[in-house]
């Protein structure tokens, strides 16, 4: 069983793990209003670029309780003050900015008073999750028939149930095909420098029973040299029309490496993460994070104090290394239209 | 001013810098015995292909002082013992099996009883790391016009004064180009697991004034496709006769990197690292180091404790990737021939 990363409280907050803790702890926290969704998706309580959009979308309704009873005019002006915080927490993942319009498209269409508008902002944002569950499911089907019994799969940070209101993206197929019965294992890239490989993927796999063996980042060449990787699959943050598309830091070595080797390597998304009007990876925005979180690893200093370190958060990787795109339409090549 | 990882102490003692609690503190350690030496080699107290031949050297030098009484016989039976104890610590590096060796030889060679055999053995150890400091600036002579004024060279795990007798090795044309005024930029892999490029490298660059930025090694990929990447200068382990050669895992990584970027992408190591006797790089054993090292970061866990880690300390890179090797004897090419 894969892990639910996300619900709503009974109150009607946002229940998150914060996922900073993971593995030591599991934490679930309330976050009642927007600010407190849009600290979380900052500090990466909440990451994974669907559930950042979803998080986004219920953080939206949970940050509109206390208006209610306001007029539409007083509701429509928060709602789109909130919609900017949360819109400005992440650059790089193009889900946050697609569920914060679809939220703002929702409530324009939706006639009436704050009452109104919230029922109808409740019901959207549960349907993006909903569908952004329904989605990770279809992504499994469509690389199903790329993981056979015995296959070994290479994945980089968490495209997991962390990242996504269901079952993953990158993550899918391989609990699909652990569902099914078949034997697979899976290569765990620690991801440096925030190792969501080492902290997030390892704990779900390990939690749903799926075999797993973690990895420097550093060591996937050498694998890859040896033959012991069939297949890489990593998710992705935004893909641009042309098919090139950001993911965390580390995935574009990848790329590199698997052409090399021969290795087939996929690109697994919601069709949310596609942003058509991109024309190539070179407009994609790229995160710049702190230098501590290279400096530092678990609180502790691991470099001098004085010393520069450079943290861009996402690399770019261009369609021409991407076997194919594992989607909730199937396996897909570019072009990518508008949907 | 390069840091100087290695001396004598007074009493004839191997005093090093422990080099598992850099960055935070500077200790000095005089180690009284072989025992002592072997230890802080395996635990990697002291580390860098050329430094542990040389600790080893003095190791058998400071554990053979009480022996400067006794018998030819027994004075060799203890040597022969204390080098196989030496010789066990670390299986990749050629140079620890090549000092221990020479010094075998030496002492086979010097007649008399134990005063004797002790002195010819302490001038031998001198000699190696004496050696080992006149190599590593030829090295750098070697380098030198690869890195003019503004150049950018990236490099990998820590071979510099720290892993030397001298000004190291990848990084003593980096050395001598800032002595000679240039200036140079210094891309510098973390280095996972252990971190010996954001302990070491970026320590001792800052000590010695020289310009450095740390990335995670996943990040030198999106670097080299920016063009933010003159050069690559590694260090070596081992350098097999047709110029394979095995260092710190990742450096595959980044010739495949290299080669594919059209970023010339070199080694540099003193003679001792050559094996002339093994003819390509699938003969180097690859030290297989605890899952430890991968699960926890200064001694904080970083992984589920129930999840495999697969810790290989060295990859193998074939001699087609590399440009050229910065060796004692200038710029040269394979076949290497025995010395």
């Amino acid at each position: 069983m894969s892990v639910q990363a996300i619900a709503w409280s009974p109150s009607g907050a946002v229940r998150i793990v914060d996922q900073r803790a993971l593995p030591e702890a599991r934490i679930e926290r309330d976050l009642e209003s927007a600010e407190a969704v849009a600290d979380a998706i900052r500090t990466l309580q909440v990451r994974g670029a669907p559930l950042i959009g979803i998080a986004a979308a219920m953080g939206l309704v949970a940050g509109t309780r206390e208006l209610r009873g306001a007029p539409r005019e007083e509701f429509l002006g928060r709602l789109a003050e909130l919609a900017r915080l949360l819109a400005a927490t992440r650059p790089t993942a193009v889900n946050l900015r697609w569920a914060l319009e679809r939220m703002a498209r929702g409530a324009a269409a939706t006639p009436g008073d704050g009452a109104a508008l919230w029922d109808g902002l409740r019901a959207e944002a549960t349907a993006i999750w909903e569908e952004d569950r329904a989605m990770c499911r279809r992504i499994g089907e469509a690389g199903l028939p790329l993981v056979p019994d015995g296959a070994t799969v290479l994945t980089h940070c968490n495209a997991g149930a962390l990242a996504t209101g269901g079952i993953g993206t990158a993550l899918a197929p391989i609990y699909l095909a652990h569902e099914a019965g078949r034997r697979v294992h899976v290569f765990v890239d620690e991801t440096r420098p925030v190792l969501q490989g080492a902290r997030l993927t390892a704990w779900e796999l390990a939690h749903a029973g799926i075999a797993c063996t973690l990895i420097a980042d550093a060591a996937a060449g050498s694998l890859m040299r040896q033959a012991k990787v069939d297949l890489v699959i990593v998710g992705a943050d935004r893909i641009a029309a042309n098919g090139d598309f950001a993911n965390k830091i580390g995935t574009y070595p990848l790329a590199v490496l698997s052409l090399h080797h021969g290795v087939p390597f996929y690109c697994a998304a919601p069709s949310s993460t596609i942003d058509a009007a991109l024309g190539d990876g070179d407009g994609i925005p790229i995160e710049q994070r702190s230098p501590d979180e290279v400096k530092t690893v678990a609180g502790r200093p691991v470099a001098p104090a004085a010393v520069e370190a450079l943290n861009p958060a996402f690399d770019v990787t261009p369609a021409r290394y991407v076997t194919g795109y594992l989607t909730d339409r199937g396996l897909r090549k570019p072009p990518f239209a508008a949907d």
